[in-house]
């Protein structure tokens, strides 16, 4: 990937989750506030060199991220979304 | 549970409250911003690692928050909300 | 009592006034900003804990706060207010 | 008087002004931002006790603030007003 | 002059401009913000004991301000207005 | 010219700019947010006694700037606009 | 180029993209936030003076910034956006 997000922004792409699997994670559609699962695919430099922030996430961890935040964008035929840190909710462990 | 609140946000489970027991908590359905209970199930690292923060909240509490605030995500089958640690209004001893 | 306010909130409990006794304070119904008596009966650690505010209010003070302030709740039959120190206006001695 | 205002907050009387004396103050009725006369009855902690603040404003000062600023409140058959520090615009002297 | 405006305010009086002169200074009707001429009469003690604001106004000074800034006031038959020294633009020298 | 902008304001001259001339800039008139070229002839202290915006902008400076930005008057017959430094986007060399 | 951005602003010019190349990258036209790709042609001094900011971005980046942010300017019979660094959302490698 080569994309290299600026300040406290993240690049992510998205993950499918097949609903009502035990151990899924099944996002409810009526949701007040629409979250998603994605994974997490770069880091801006605002968090991966601030002290505080840069253990909160690191790449390949999977998030919850409210839908409607971020910009989509589509390299090499695959879709990303640039997100700032403060629209990433947790991380799923 | 394996959900890992960023930041100051905290992962809770809502408890239902039987109406109208004497030494239960009653929230009327006509309050102005209708509070609810719940119990803390995770608790994000900007509040554990804030001095001033760590105490006011931790795993197992019941706190009193805001029902239209947070994101609500359901995980093995239970439903659990995201807020923030500024719309949870009190702990509940 | 059993609630425990976050913050900079406080727990108060409105305090019924008799209108038009001459000692007493009465309040206009067509006042703006429609504020009201109370007494606090829980104040949270970020006043408590916080030098500049620490002295500002306490348990048992009778206040006057914004009518429309604040999220109200019932525990054991009686009905509670929880206001952030903002709310309030003024300390009745 | 019995009122202690909270923070940056002043407790003010409102001073009848007669139009059009030769040296009296007259407000005219269509200023933009309607201002009246007051005497200051009470004067908060975070003034008193703020170094730069606690000069600009005193006991029995006259001044001048923002009609529709404060809340009002009716103590003993005499009317106050709560206004914050911010919402007077000068001393008359 | 008897008002002490506070803070950061300053108490000016409209100088009337007449229009065309060749060296006077014409305010276009169609500006789109109204200025106005003024003669600065009072200072706050925001500004004068502040060490960056007191060189940039003083009594006597002729300013450009926002036309719909400010309150006017009445005194001894002189009418005034109490602005904030932010909407005051330049000095005319 | 004898007008002394206050705080971070600037005097500024709009220039007339000939449309498409090969070296000469043009302002498509469907810009979005309206940009203009002016000359610049007054700089306030907010900007000539800070340290890091001091060497941004200098009198006979040409810059670009929002067209709806700014207040305008007329000095000695001549057309001026004050603005802030935060209205002026770029000086053109 | 002879156009030298005021503050946190970047100067960029507009990057055509062919769509739907293997190794191109695709910006979908239903996306919510339209983003674009630019090349940056000059940077501020508030960014290049700068120790956190400085290493983001330079001249001769790919940046992909929001389609709706900006000035257009033309200069030399060439199209260029004056955007703020908040604008830019990740720099393609």
């Amino acid at each position: 990937m080569n994309i290299k997000p600026l300040g406290d922004r993240v690049v992510i792409k998205k993950v499918e989750v097949e609903e009502k699997t035990k151990s899924g994670i099944v996002l409810p559609s009526s949701a007040k506030e629409q979250p998603q699962i994605a994974e997490v695919v770069a880091v801006g430099a605002g968090i991966t060199e601030d002290e505080k922030k840069k253990d909160e996430i690191k790449v390949g961890d999977k998030v919850i991220f409210s839908k409607y935040a971020g910009t989509e964008i589509k390299v090499d035929e695959v879709e990303y979304t640039i997100v700032k840190l403060a629209d990433i909710l947790a991380v799923v462990q």
